[in-house]
């Protein structure tokens, strides 16, 4: 076989191909990606299979929690389902990220509503494909079964425009139920992403936070 | 399920696992390893199963080629089986990225040798975990078929002093067969800036100076 027959030079296909798939990752570049699969050359198999196995397992054995939409390995999370948690109070969050962002705080006791995502014209996100539908059909729930004012939905969601006209789109759809709306205290900086923000700043936020008042 | 019984505020045991073998990489914290772990949960079924199918492949059906030691497909790779390569020159290099820069060139023709790591004292490699051996069984073997003369051993070894080192060695360990030895010129790389040049490096061009062949 000629050399030519190696596409950019890769010295075997098993190596290029494993190495295409780890460069598909966002942020890991081709370079990045062969040192990565050089290392994974060294390991003992074993560690390899478990490796695969644990990425393969979680994409196909959790699933969305039925209430809230995070994440879980059973159909209720382990949030929902405890008992001692303020389950008239619903936090708003972007991802599954924010949510464990928010519970290091130690500073927030009531449920969560993820919305896997952001409203984002650009990206071509709107809100039908994100679970707002399921937000308003819980907050109704609640605002039956309780009284409306000691209802409390949080908005969560990052302090750039994406994240205000989301909230906004939220506020419109939620107000009539006559609940309280509010949102994380501005301690966090105009376009900080949640997910970067200090413990300190976003426990603060969580504790301050604010009637929304669009 | 009271929500302390989650260690480190992950909603799920799944994800979490998942991501400690991404955080097991190397360059890659646990923040990384949950994005990326998070991106894997967005695509399909399908493609996660190919992802870690093609590194499971990779690491349990490449071999290291007989010849050269360089991963390959085939117990010979492509290079020590393609006869239109100068059988009688052998570059010694550390691993196989190495060869995939120096086939990027396309300046070099003959064929390899992969040493799988450098002499390291202070890493607790030495000579004997290293395919040394194997190199001086086919400088001999190489040797005794050709005139020695018209043997070459390239030792394309980084510059550093572990470097130097092993390739001090290897020339200890080759030298009595009589075959030429060469290892890559040093010198101020194309672009480089005179000002900024390290003394050594700048004293070696100096040296080495070539005839101005404009």
């Amino acid at each position: 076989m000629p050399l030519s027959t190696i596409s950019d030079q890769y010295p075997s296909r098993l190596l290029e191909e494993a190495v295409q798939s780890i460069a598909s990752l966002p942020g890991v570049g081709r370079r990045s990606a062969l040192r990565l699969a050089l290392h994974l050359l060294r390991q003992p198999e074993e560690n390899v299979r478990h490796f695969a196995d644990s990425i393969v397992k979680m994409r196909e054995e959790t699933v969305y929690c039925r209430e809230c939409m995070m994440i879980s390995d059973e159909e209720i999370c382990p949030i929902c389902s405890d008992r001692t948690r303020d389950r008239r109070t619903v936090c708003v969050v972007e991802n599954v990220r924010d949510v464990m962002s928010i519970e290091k705080t130690g500073q927030y006791h009531g449920l969560y509503h993820v919305l896997g995502g952001i409203i984002s014209p650009i990206n071509g996100v709107g809100p039908s494909d994100l679970s707002i539908a399921g937000l308003v059909r819980r907050v109704g729930e609640l605002s039956s079964a309780n009284p409306p004012s000691e209802v409390e939905v949080v908005l969560a969601l990052s302090g750039d425009v994406e994240g205000e006209t989301t909230s906004f789109y939220i506020f419109r759809q939620i107000e009539h139920f006559g609940v309280r709306v509010s949102s994380l205290a501005r301690g966090l900086g105009f376009g900080d992403d949640l997910e970067y923000a200090d413990e300190l700043t976003l426990g603060r936020s969580i504790v301050n936070r604010q009637e929304f008042r669009p």
